[in-house]
């Protein structure tokens, strides 16, 4: 296929914004992050990362978790998801009747133990004890294995060891799995050494990546995955996103970026870059600082007399 | 190869930052542009576009142009390239020994107009006359196709027409031909679809691409392109850049962020990343504003305990 890509059927995009893209911001209220979240549906995303159940003292953004959940119109063939951090974050997300549970760990144990103050192994353990929980409840648990590309901390994670964390998740229940460039070190060498390692390829364990454009490198890396066949990305409406712990990390990958690669190969995400960019511009107005997102900015290429042309 | 390259055995960077990167920033003391251009040359970048012979009413930035060129002490091995708009230019240009120049022409005929009020029938023309007086001095010259992907005025860019322009400028005599995406909108699919139309792949008369990232795609541009085995890209220190005459364009391609990705890649560039963030650094200082380079922010991914990381 021109522009490099297998035969991709359809990449599943899970928004993050709502979540890890607010989570750093100055707090939004409640009704404003339904609104939000309502308007990604209306762009056709289908799978969002819609609150955290996470102390409001620890992190203030995500307060009202419960609230936001509770106060959303469910649209059909949406899945709504929440990270938890720890099992009474999930009692509490499965209580909401959340569809999916995010949790995470770190291939970084430094960066681990600051953000979740364990060790790996006892969060390995941590997330065996929620996965027991979900799995009466049918809820999947979506494992995000954060610094997957490198750390801030120790520097080059090797890719057996990430693998070897994965399939310990595995283990212990995890429904599927997304590889985190939490502080944006991933490159598309990295990206495909990871690939080339997985036990069964990108088809084991659902495959997914969640990456981060600190470097300018996101869509790249995206790109690279793609041609290898990984058809599930976390991105974040806007761009926005960075993780408190990780010093110098930037944004998430923008939606709209990848969403305006895929249209253009021909790719289906469902997701309608138009209606999507409404979204982007209802979130310019929550947050109090510009988006980092460039197509926030100039508009998508195929918008010649419109958007960032006047 | 992993990340999907073929073996390039080395990649051909020109650094426009004293030129496209200057040009629509508030002008830039003589003095300080030969500071900036000196500093590229330590980095190890090995061509150069040092000055626009253009009139300094049009473009006040580049006024000096002469001066500039003049007050360098020149590196072997460095081949110094200067834009020039017209003969009169041309003129000027040789008459201060510079090693290149280059020309530029527009696949949008209203941008052409706009950019050098001249139909491309007559651009071509004025460009023949350039490779005319420049042949008997032996000083190549690189035609710069713009707009190659798009044009924000006319929208889509038919690629068999670009090749057809290209092959009217080889038969004027320009040594070499580079294809500009002067306002961001090209696309992996539009790359890799021009590169396939290129009569003889691309050997043929030397193709470079000149990438902006308006929409944050320069990079993945840059590396769709690389897997096709294009070994030349115009890049700016810094990432500045963007055209006067293009509303919404955003800065060129960041040097350092293609430097980056082939190091990361074990591609050869000869330039050192870390002595050319010293050159970021500076540019840092000369311009008014926050350079657009993410990594200009937040450095390599494997500086680990240094920049962005404090």
């Amino acid at each position: 296929m021109s522009g490099g890509l297998p035969g991709l059927d359809r990449v599943v995009i899970r928004d993050v914004g709502p979540r890890d893209g607010l989570q750093p911001e100055a707090p939004v209220s409640v009704e404003d992050r339904i609104r939000l979240i309502e308007a990604l549906v209306v762009a056709g995303l289908t799978r969002i990362e819609v609150a955290a159940f996470v102390s409001p003292k620890a992190v203030p953004a995500m307060a009202g978790a419960a609230d936001v959940v509770a106060g959303l119109t469910r649209a059909e063939g949406v899945t709504y998801t929440a990270l938890v951090p720890n099992l009474r974050g999930a009692e509490l997300a499965l209580a909401a009747e959340v569809d999916e549970l995010t949790v995470t760990i770190s291939a970084s144990a430094t960066y681990n133990r600051r953000n979740v103050k364990m060790s790996i192994d006892e969060s390995v353990d941590a997330i065996g004890s929620i996965t027991t929980l979900a799995g009466p409840a049918a809820v999947p648990v979506d494992a995000v294995i954060s610094c997957c590309f490198g750390s801030p901390y120790e520097g080059e994670i090797s890719p057996t060891d990430v693998v070897d964390l994965a399939r310990r998740l595995e283990q212990v229940g995890v429904t599927s799995l997304t590889y985190a460039d939490t502080t944006g070190m991933a490159t598309p060498r990295l990206v495909v050494d990871l690939i080339d390692l997985l036990p069964g390829g990108v088809g084991w364990m659902d495959t997914g990546l969640h990456l981060h454009d600190t470097r300018g490198t996101g869509l790249v890396n995206a790109y690279a995955a793609l041609q290898h066949g990984v058809a599930r990305f976390d991105t974040a409406v806007g761009g926005l996103g960075g993780s408190p712990f990780a010093h110098g990390a930037g944004g998430n990958l923008a939606t709209e970026g990848l969403v305006a690669l895929l249209d253009d190969l021909s790719v289906p995400t469902g997701v309608d870059l138009t209606l999507l960019l409404d979204a982007t511009d209802l979130l310019a107005t929550l947050v109090d600082r510009p988006l980092p997102s460039p197509l926030a900015h100039h508009g998508p290429r195929t918008r010649i007399a419109g958007r960032g042309q006047e």
